[in-house]
């Protein structure tokens, strides 16, 4: 196994138990990809094929409004699952943009060797049962701060929850996330230096 | 087999097949459940010790700030699942309070029986993947909305995609579901009755 899958399978180990066949079976299914910073991989309107994990880099996931605002809704860094679920699983036309923001790398399925996989490894059913209800857990929360929680109080708990994404990514691309300008994200970031002088 | 069952039989069928010894077996782990209008089958702080099923009625999910104030996140009908599933899942504390608007039924089923479940019927893993999958597209496009509608666009879209859940609230309920003032959902009414007229 590459060095790519072993990051896969040491998430996959967290949440259930694999035998070496089980993970050599999965193994096969994945694909190794190379983005280079600024490439898209994914347009929105066309069809997500692939279902992806990150290995390394950061992925910037966007939607343009009908006034073609672009509004960033999401980051993925190491160990984080990438792609339009929604385009994905119907085969249909993307909302999202996904685009690598550093040089990056991620494993990809297909839809076809996704359905293959469950077919060869049932195990992979419960697998991925447990890796969609963390996925809704962690939207839940998200809603669940976004109706309770000030701007402010939501840029400083993006920041203490994901100091490995805050670190690499600009005030524009924060704002944009946040749902908030920029001059906002300036005005919060001086309110709280000048509190700390 | 009770009446109660059948809806949720006649959705998991949507989603994949079932031998009818795995249904029986399904059903043996769901308990019906009455709930009276205003009743709360869950507390903020408390633990979410099911997973629910609506049969019949309506609930309101909501959380209160740091401030106190309420906001409601969803509403859930029939044919909807109801949970705290963060606190579910890892049996904490719940974010949430859970509270049948109208008389309501529900089927729920307890974590320790969910887990057993799986163990009979290995196909449970495949229905969940799937319905966890769909929470997960259900989430996203709401963030999307959430990201790339005006209020005016988000309560439109509420009142057009669920008729069956907006005839049945106040406009109270609606503007803390959208976030926004009751005076601006009347601001939004009345500006598109004085456009019909």
């Amino acid at each position: 196994m590459d060095k790519g899958f072993d990051v896969l399978k040491a998430n996959f180990l967290r949440h259930t138990s694999l035998t070496d066949d089980e993970l050599n079976s999965i193994n096969h299914y994945y694909e190794e990809k190379q983005v280079e910073k600024g490439e898209y991989i994914l347009r929105q309107g066309d069809i997500c094929r692939f279902e992806g994990f990150v290995i390394e880099g950061c992925f910037e996931i966007s939607t343009s409004d009908a006034r073609g605002n672009e509004r960033i809704l999401y980051f993925a860094v190491k160990d984080w699952w990438v792609m339009e679920i929604d385009s994905f699983i119907g085969q249909t036309s993307s909302e999202l943009d996904i685009k690598a923001i550093e040089p990056s790398q991620l494993l990809v399925i297909t839809k076809t060797d996704k359905e293959r996989l469950y077919q060869e490894v049932p195990k992979a059913e419960r697998l991925f049962r447990i890796m969609s209800q963390r996925a809704v857990v962690a939207w839940q929360r998200r809603l669940i701060r976004n109706h309770t929680m000030t701007a402010e109080e939501r840029y400083f708990h993006f920041l203490n929850t994901y100091p490995e994404i805050s670190q690499r990514i600009t005030n524009k691309q924060i704002a944009s996330y946040l749902g908030i300008t920029q001059e906002f994200v300036s005005k919060i970031r001086r309110k709280n230096l000048s509190r700390r002088s």
